[in-house]
C-alpha cells in the first residue's frame, strides 16, 4: 500500500464492490416481494442478508485503509443506479435471471481483477464474491418455470442479453472515468496488470462463462 | 404446551410475529432505496438485517414447537400485505414515519400480550421486539426535515393517523378470524388472559404511547 496509485486503485475497487453489494442487498430484498411462496421469500431475504454482510466487510476494510467508505463508494453510485434503473425486472423470473446473469458476470470480472491484487486484498475480494446460494436457487426456479411454460424462454433470453449489454456499457463508463482502476487492470500500476492481449482473452472468458450461465438456465445467449 | 388451545395460540402469535418481521425486513430494505445518502442507506439496510435475524429466531422456535413455519405464518399474510398495500409510502419521510409509528404500536401490542405467555415464549417475544435502532434514527431524520421545512408537519401528521387507522383495522380482522389468538388475549385460554376491562385499559395505553411517539416526531396525533 506504499504505492499511492496502487492504494487508490484498491480503494476504488473496494468502493465499487461495496456499493455493488449494498445494491445487491436492496435488489434481492425487492425480489423477495415478488416471491410466490413464503419459503421463497425467506430464502431470498437470507441471500440479501448475506450480501449485506459482504458489504459490511468491505466497508470495514476501507476504513482500515484510512478511506471514508461513503467517499470510496460515491464514484460508482451513478453507474450502478443507472444499470438498475435500466434493468428493473417486471416480475419474479426476470428478477432471478437478472441477479444470476448480472452478478455472474460481475463476479467473474472481479475474480479476474483479483489476480492483480496483493494477497490480503485478494483474500477479501474472493471472500465477498462467494456465492450466497442464489445461483442454484435461480437455476432451479427458472428451469422449472420454463418447463411449465416453454414459451417464456424467448422473452427471458432477450432479457438476459439486455442485462449483459447494460452491464458492459456501465462498466465501460466506469473504466473511462476511473484512471487508477483502469490502470490496475491494464498493467499501468507497477506492471501488475494485464497487457491488452490479456484483456482481450479475459473478455473472451467472461463471454464464455456468460453463455454457460444462460445455458444452465435453459436459455440461448 | 400440554394445553392444545394454548399451544395453538402461541403458534399463531409466533407466526404473526414472524411474518411481521419478514415484511419489516422487506419494507426497511425498500426504504433504503429512498435514502438520501449512502450512510443512511447502509443504516437502514443494517436495521433490515436485524429484522431478518428476528424472523430467523421465530422460525426456529416454530420448528422446535413442531409447527411448519410457513403454515404458521400463512393465516397472517393477507392482513399484513393489505396493511402494506394501503400504506405504501411515497417517499423517504413517509417511510420513516410509517416504520416508527406502525412498528411502535405493533411492538406495544405484542409486549402487552407477552404478559399472558409462559416464560420461555415471553423471553423470545421480548427479544425479537427489541428496537433495532430505527426509532432514534427516524426521530432524528423526521425532526430535522420538519425543522428545515415546517409545512411538512401537517401532511406527515395525517399520514401517521392513516397508519394507525389501517393497523387497527387489520388487527381487528385478524382477531375476528383467529379464535385461539383472540382467546389468549381475553382470558379464554386457561384464564391466562385479560378481562374486557383490562383490554379497554390496554387500548388506552396503546393510544397514549402512540400520541407520545407522534410528539417525539414533532407531529400532532
Amino acid at each position: 500500500m506504499a504505492d499511492d496509485a496502487y492504494r487508490s486503485a484498491v480503494i476504488d475497487l473496494l468502493g465499487a464492490l461495496a456499493y455493488g453489494e449494498l445494491t445487491a442487498f436492496e435488489r434481492l430484498a425487492e425480489d423477495a416481494a415478488f416471491a410466490p411462496t413464503i419459503a421463497d421469500k425467506a430464502a431470498l431475504a437470507a441471500m440479501a442478508v448475506a450480501e449485506y454482510n459482504h458489504f459490511a466487510l468491505l466497508r470495514a476494510r476501507l476504513e482500515i485503509l484510512g478511506a471514508v467508505a461513503e467517499d470510496a463508494m460515491e464514484p460508482f453510485t451513478a453507474a450502478l443506479e443507472a444499470f438498475h434503473e435500466r434493468t428493473a425486472p417486471s416480475g419474479w423470473l426476470e428478477g432471478l435471471v437478472k441477479a444470476y446473469v448480472g452478478d455472474g458476470i460481475a463476479t467473474d470480472f472481479y475474480r479476474e481483477v483479483s489476480a492483480y491484487l496483493d494477497d490480503s486484498t485478494r483474500d477479501l475480494v474472493l471472500a465477498v464474491l462467494e456465492d450466497t446460494g442464489h445461483s442454484a436457487f435461480a437455476v432451479d426456479r427458472v428451469r422449472a418455470a420454463i418447463a411449465a411454460e416453454p414459451r417464456q424462454a424467448g422473452r427471458l433470453a432477450l432479457w438476459g442479453r439486455r442485462i449483459v449489454g447494460e452491464a458492459l456499457s456501465q462498466a465501460q463508463r466506469v473504466a473511462a472515468e476511473r484512471d487508477a482502476l483502469a490502470a490496475l487492470l491494464v498493467g499501468g500500476v507497477a506492471h501488475r496488470g494485464a497487457d491488452l492481449a490479456e484483456v482481450g482473452r479475459m473478455f473472451a472468458r467472461l463471454t464464455d462463462n456468460h453463455t454457460r450461465r444462460m445455458a444452465a438456465l435453459g436459455l440461448s445467449a
